[in-house]
């Protein structure tokens, strides 16, 4: 498995990230996206209003690698070791789908899925980080 | 200014937000980072515990280049024409500093100023995006 059970239900409660892209330059833009957490095979959907006319998708289609950001600081201790702060960092590479059903109204057909190839995990499972390295998942 | 007064008062009210850096083989890494902004100068401090052993501070001292998003989705409906996601992304180069008080307690003295060069909002101060490049603010 990619992610832990208790990384998944994470990723399952939180609606919205923030993916790093590399622009024309070279230089980094960063995107809050709402995402898609599929257990079976590990990988992540992205979708949003406009999708493929958005520099986040010329971005990706120049470079497919990003980073994503899930994470919350809550009011109260939520972590393993009574933290506030917790979430993941998941580096991998984004590859472009069409999909004949959008991931929610008013969204393109296009699918950005990311298939994770290193997570850095903080206060998830464990006090602290728990970073991997993790197998490509299979490509579609 | 760099920023408007509403991106001002915006940024004042968010103490977190999620950097984007260019990672050592050159694919971007994405971290939660606590943040100040300075109304006089248009920069913000980043700062953190152990900034100065962190993996964004190696990626800032080979590539100064980043972009921090503060973004948030609310529960009601907050922004100008009624929207419920607002937020900046700021794109700019990052000038490493020394201070001699922390930003916070248990905060090492090393601050991240971020010297906007361009800036993306949405939903703040007008419904939709306002994007401009902005002057480099003076280096200190």
């Amino acid at each position: 498995m990619t992610f832990t059970e208790t990384e998944a239900r994470y990723l399952l409660d939180r609606a919205l990230g923030r993916l790093a892209t590399i622009g024309p330059t070279g230089a980094p833009q960063n995107h809050p996206v709402a995402l898609w957490v599929n257990e079976d095979t590990g990988t992540i959907d992205i979708g949003g209003p406009n999708l493929g006319t958005s520099q986040k998708y010329r971005n990706i289609q120049a470079d497919p690698r990003i980073s994503l950001v899930v994470d919350d600081v809550a009011a109260q201790p939520v972590g393993p070791g009574g933290q506030r702060g917790r979430g993941l960092e998941i580096r991998g590479v984004i590859e472009v789908l069409r999909v004949e059903q959008p991931l929610m109204d008013g969204f393109t057909d296009e699918v950005l899925r990311l298939h994770p190839r290193r997570i850095v995990a903080w206060n998830i499972d464990t006090p602290g980080s728990n970073n991997r390295n993790v197998t490509l998942s299979d490509r579609a």
